[in-house]
């Protein structure tokens, strides 16, 4: 058999199906299975969304080919939307809708690396972005965040790490794997270090719908007279709509970066898929509330997580916030798939090992707990304290 | 600003919005235009298909993430199409769905080759695959197809044209932009050449539904006992289905092509859309009779245009067939690029220049005649002939 390239053969195995396998062997001892493994909403769609979804895919005005950069619609819509959440001045043509947010990511990626250059992340990062750039023949470089620091970045390695060999910073604000939600003044800051060292900054956005009480705005960062010369942020209607099988992310960026991912895009798909964008169009406005109150739902769960395992011995929480909390287990010898996998099998726990993340991380689990509701999760307490062994 | 990648930013504009926007500049002189220049059919998608979309879309069992690799229905049923249609034993694990066939070409080239390495196509070629490898820092090699033998690709030239560097030959069959339908004996000898030398052949069939009269498959090399060692096919429902809006293709391949395609789209978009990859299951053996009623009538299509074009003084038709025809211009001292917006502001008639196709297709220009019913076909006949002078 010919060759494979090197770079994807040597990429781990997509990490979700591996964890699903290790639910497989659960036994039901400690009664249902309970899944925080993928960032998924454990809510359904609202029904006007499946309404809309079902009434726009029905439609032969939206089986041909649409614009590349996305349906003028929805791109006027999501503009305005992007605009009055962070009370900027943008528009349609700051916009570049994407099938999902990880396409996002590999075509802005694409667009501003090539082989041999590095893009600068975070460990722990989110791993499709280590995977993309990798894939990619991108060199990635780690900076650590500090798990004394409520895992933030620090300002002052990031800029250590900065060599001339960078040309992108990838950060992710809530942040997947920690939940940690950057403070404003970090991102402002990282914003001008990012300028003054002719860098850009991509910022994904994806659980930016789900800030906890009391912030105003995910960042000051649009406000920025000169923001697109150095920004590009994504996000996903995946998670806020709870439409992840309909694919629909987007890219806000200045209208020179979007005119370059075009021509990435018509490669990797011609188009988003056009009745989705349709019915994202009218939901955006339409189900504002019903956002709000899964922002608040999530938040409770947050709150539910925490003192579910507060006090639990030798388990302590990372970081939480968004969809996620980044959980210390107790288990100094084991590696992090040790105790993940033990978990499943045993405990009926199904989350991710912080090794997943990055190098270094074996003392963590993630735990999407966005995925199970308070109730849910409160049953976590009595199963995680009777795990003493994960072999 | 930072840099972008330069292999991004010295791509060219896709070209269909540049030709479209030639069109706009038509003023409607020899009446209504005639759109001969993207590759979408001219009749709608059927009914029963948009009922489909419509329900699956509207159904909350599939707006979750799926398998990466597709949907485990439409992997079997498709499987089994292909199967059925070159007579070959394959199945559910052969298929790898993707959002459409641009999707399937960049994930394979990722998985196949990495910057540096070296891609073999012919001369003419479609244009998304020369800009997916170069973006992709692949590097291209082309070698020419004989305008004197149909546009077919000459195996002497190929095998010259095999250097170590050299990872894979993509192909397109029927092929865009000339229509030629390459033979199964022609496939043949490629496929056992490619095996030989050790490298991968990506055969895009895009149009394989669109057969002329007498085919009685598109080739045997399904049937060949090592096909998975060297093939790697792929496939649209954009063009069958009429559903380009919606995104889907597939690629066929062994096992372990597969694996290593997942861990590329699983980075590039989780998993293909969902709920019309339920309508597609359903729709291809429903839709049998009604797709090859659309075969007989593109044939119709293309001995349309034949016809049309026939004794046209200086005009000939280079290749024609499935969804294309390559058509010689008469202008010699004129580029295709100026003939063609020649033809759309001051003919009403809009196709692609040669030139979007591979260096020295100056004397050619591409028409997607399956976008248009005979009778608007034979329109062209008067419009072309009053056509005297591009600028
Ligand atoms: C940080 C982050 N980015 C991107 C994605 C991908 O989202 P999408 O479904 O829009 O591709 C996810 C999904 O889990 C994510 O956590
Ligand atoms: C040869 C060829 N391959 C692939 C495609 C892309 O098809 P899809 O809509 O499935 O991405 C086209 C579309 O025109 C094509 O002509």
């Amino acid at each position: 058999m010919p060759k494979f390239n090197p770079a994807v053969e040597t990429l781990a195995a997509p990490p979700i199906p591996t964890v699903f396998s290790w639910g497989k062997s659960y036994d039901g001892r400690s009664g249902p299975m309970i899944d925080l493994s993928q960032a998924v909403p454990g809510y359904p769609a609202h029904p006007e969304m499946l309404r809309l979804l079902g009434d726009y895919a029905a439609n032969s005005a939206y089986t041909g080919y649409g614009p590349i950069e996305g349906d003028a619609r929805l791109r006027q819509v999501y503009g305005a939307h992007v605009a009055s959440v962070y009370g900027a001045s943008l528009g349609a043509e700051n916009v570049h809708v994407t099938a999902g947010c990880n396409q996002a990511f590999v075509c802005a990626a694409v667009t501003l690396a090539g082989a041999g250059d590095t893009v600068l992340m975070s460990n722990p990062y989110y791993f499709n972005q280590e995977t993309s750039l990798a894939m990619l023949g991108i060199k990635v470089e780690l900076t650590p965040c500090d798990p004394e620091n409520g895992f933030l970045p620090d300002l002052a390695m990031l800029e250590a790490a900065i060599t001339p060999k960078v040309r992108a910073l990838a950060l992710v604000s809530p942040n997947n794997p920690t939940g940690a939600v950057y403070p404003p003044e970090l991102l402002s800051d990282i914003f001008d270090l990012c300028r003054a060292r002719g860098i850009w900054l991509i910022l994904d956005e994806t659980y930016r719908d789900f800030m906890p009480e009391g912030v105003q705005r995910p960042h000051g960062l649009f406000q920025k007279p000169d923001w697109q010369q150095t920004l590009i942020s994504l996000y996903s209607f995946s998670k806020s709509f709870c439409i992840p099988g309909h694919r629909l992310g987007a890219i806000t960026a200045g209208p020179a970066v979007v005119e370059q991912v075009a021509k990435v895009m018509d490669n990797v798909q011609i188009c988003p898929p056009r009745s989705a964008q349709a019915a994202v169009a009218d939901a955006l406005p339409l189900l504002a509330e019903w956002r709000e109150k899964n922002r608040m739902e999530i938040v409770q769960r947050a709150a539910a997580l925490q003192e579910t395992l507060e006090g639990l011995n030798g388990w302590s929480i990372g970081a939480v916030g968004a969809y996620f909390a980044f959980v210390r287990h107790p288990f100094a010898d084991r590696t992090s798939s040790e105790v993940a996998e033990g978990l499943a099998r045993k405990a009926g726990i199904l989350c991710l090992p912080g090794s997943y993340f990055g190098p270094g991380q074996e003392r963590y689990l993630r735990f999407a707990f966005a995925n199970a509701n308070s109730e849910t999760i409160r049953l976590l307490r009595d199963r995680v304290q009777r795990f003493d062994d994960p072999s």
